[in-house]
């Protein structure tokens, strides 16, 4: 029993020329997962008439339901409309309501509607209006072919969000049969992706010995560097057995066992998500003191909602000086050890503890390249410390890539540091959260 | 004269989940652009046999390049190199010398290769091997139908980035004849996409009216937020007639009149390049004092390399009792006008520059949501404030969006403020950098 099909349609130059990565093609995906769709096919086309309507009749031929954004703006490049009720081969209609509800959005700002905007009330004669509650583009859906649902949504990713949920998803509901798939994602810190599929195929191999649905599970990788995540998919075989949720769930001891230490969680939460809320669990606070990370992981922490109740701050101290001065690192101990360096790690985390009155401090310093590097110290090693009122603890690692992988390596790193040292408390581990 | 044309092809179920937005795409996308070839398409699919198989052929029917990445991994999901084979109806040949260089990769780092490795050493008979110098999945190519390049590369992005400067972009000049397109982009902070249209579409009717090539001109939007990047193409007419790049270049003076202020700079290098190249040249420190942002503001800056030359540091104050102790704010001042407010903003500003001695210091104090709004002060509400030894000016913003929409936006301002500031002073202009 195969389950409907989708297939996403991102439309844009600024796709195709590079300027931009697909974050709706992403967005619209992984709803489409957990509406139980499965995605088979994401196709992005410049702002050219033929070639969207070669995409969406295409797109059409092969799918229950396809997902378009983009190209519904007010600007010249904006042509998505027009092509698709080329498609679909009928006229443009232009939605009075719409144009009233333009003039209403601009007066209410104190400004005239730009003519261009005009173009935003138009829509394939027939189709459905997908209301946008937040900006000037409505989307429009319609059935193509008698078969495919194809709902059109503007590409500005906060108004695609509303829309895809409060307008889209009904439809889909209505339109399809939808079986939706059970999926476990196992999060691993620590080792890398061959490493991991190593240490847990046995728990594996047991898993699919257990059922005819079990057999059938998919298992992909996701390698977002340093972060590895295993998934597992309980999609239908060719007879339409799954594995059940429980034998996902099943996986959790001996994957635990398989990965130790590196498996930091179970489900969608990320790293930042659950180190704050174990720490507000746990009444604790962190405060971070950062050289070349330059912010990174209080970022990272104050990306998470309710992260002041645990996070009171961060030194940035990038410049020697501003170690000293800002977290009291000893000048002398910059000078005998350098500031990339175990001692002036601990004193960093030390120090950023004091200065931000918090329970424990996590501290960075590395060289994140391209310059700085030496034979003793290259581009890539990175010192972490973590202070709490009774010492710090330290790690040096020696990471890979380019400036960015570094920094974001280095304060994926600072983060399981605080995770480990949480472990070792007691006041963390392991858990399914989404 | 046609331009030659490539097409990407993405593979990996974590694309087709969602799991991960899809950076390969984007970097193969404008690296085609920079050599001149036109991406008409962008295709992603699972990693699954049949998918790939029809993937790579329509590609190959329909482009003089394809580019291929993903797949080529240890793991079991990994089926670029049977997929590709089978498109091109040929069989997997194991290369020896693959073998030889992973066996040496993992004796090197003191491991016993896992077996799941040997796959990596298996890739169409009669195809060109793409050595990776980083890891341990090497690619290859190869002309399909007597027409195509093929290219597969590693989903690594470090391996993939490598991997095309180095082996693919030299074939695919070999290959084609290439014609690069003159482009130019125009970077604007500070009002609406199709407020930024209005405003440049005289200038844009005069080039037009230019020349036959000149009419040709493609133009795209590209809204960032809060930036809109207006960026312009001379691809050729029907006639092969392109503009020339000094009839884009003419467009330079125009676009600042018709933009103001909001136009920052020409060109590829973002924000905080500018920022730091003119604090550079002025010999300028700037530090930043940073409540909802969290780090942003630093960490913005400390992508650019050389940051170390302007930037000492951050001060992350994001509790009351941080902003009081760390950056010398009156608790009073926090008491009768609460943290998101302009005097608290401006006493961030002076507390930050002279906590960390610097000649210049912003600051950035707002509510970001979900919670936190009040009727006087809604989610949102945004102060910065930017200190020199004479003083400090002022912005307040409502912004728009969710939690990370409004702290990206705000760190974008904070540097908009300083860029705003540097211009007053003289200290920097919109220029074209890349």
């Amino acid at each position: 029993m195969a389950r409907a099909k989708a297939q996403i349609l991102t439309i844009g130059d600024e796709l195709l020329a590079g300027d931009i990565v697909d974050r709706n093609a992403a967005h619209l995906a992984a709803r489409c997962r957990s509406l139980g769709l499965e995605v088979h096919r994401i196709v992005s086309v410049a702002d050219r008439h033929d070639d969207i309507v070669a995409a969406v009749r295409e797109a059409a031929r092969a799918s229950d339901v396809c997902l378009v954004s983009g190209g519904l703006g007010p600007t010249t490049d904006d042509l998505t409309s027009r092509a698709v009720a080329a498609a679909a081969g009928v006229a443009l209609a232009r939605d009075g309501e719409v144009v009233a509800a333009l003039e209403r959005f601009f007066a209410a700002r104190g400004r005239t509607m730009p003519p261009a905007n005009l173009q935003q009330a138009d829509r394939p004669a027939g189709s459905d209006r997908l209301d946008n509650a937040i900006g000037t583009a409505p989307g429009f859906s319609f059935v193509l072919g008698g078969r495919c649902l194809v709902a059109c949504l503007p590409g500005v990713p906060r108004e695609l969000d509303a829309m895809m949920e409060q307008q889209v998803e009904p439809r889909v509901r209505a339109h399809v049969d939808l079986q939706p798939v059970a999926r476990r994602i196992y999060r691993a810190l620590g080792r890398g992706e061959s490493a991991v599929q190593d240490a847990i195929a046995p728990a594996i191999a047991r898993l699919r010995a257990g059922s005819p649905g079990a057999a059938a599970v998919v298992v992909h990788y996701r390698a977002h560097t340093p972060e590895i995540l295993v998934g597992f998919e309980a999609v239908p075989d060719a007879q339409g057995r799954t594995a059940s949720s429980e034998e996902l769930c099943e996986l959790d001891a001996p994957l635990q066992a398989a990965l130790g230490d590196d498996l930091y969680g179970i489900g969608e939460a990320d790293l930042p998500t659950r180190v704050v809320r174990s720490l507000a669990r746990a009444r604790l606070t962190l405060a971070t003191a950062e050289s070349c990370t330059g912010g990174l992981v209080g970022a990272a922490l104050t990306a998470v909602p309710g992260a002041s109740a645990v996070f009171p701050g961060a030194i940035v101290a990038y410049a020697d000086a501003a170690k000293q001065a800002r977290l009291g690192v000893d000048a002398g101990l910059i000078a005998e050890h350098g500031a990339v360096s175990e001692p002036v790690a601990r004193a960093m985390a030390a120090g950023g503890r004091a200065a931000l009155g918090s329970d424990l401090c996590v501290a960075v310093t590395g060289i994140a390249g391209p310059d700085g590097g030496t034979p003793d110290k290259p581009v890539g090693t990175v010192h972490f410390a973590l202070a709490d009122a009774r010492g710090s603890s330290h790690r040096r690692l020696r990471l890979h890539g380019d400036r960015g992988t570094i920094r974001r390596a280095s304060a994926a790193w600072a983060l399981k540091l605080v995770w480990d040292g949480l472990v070792e408390r007691g006041l963390a581990s392991v858990q399914a959260l989404d």
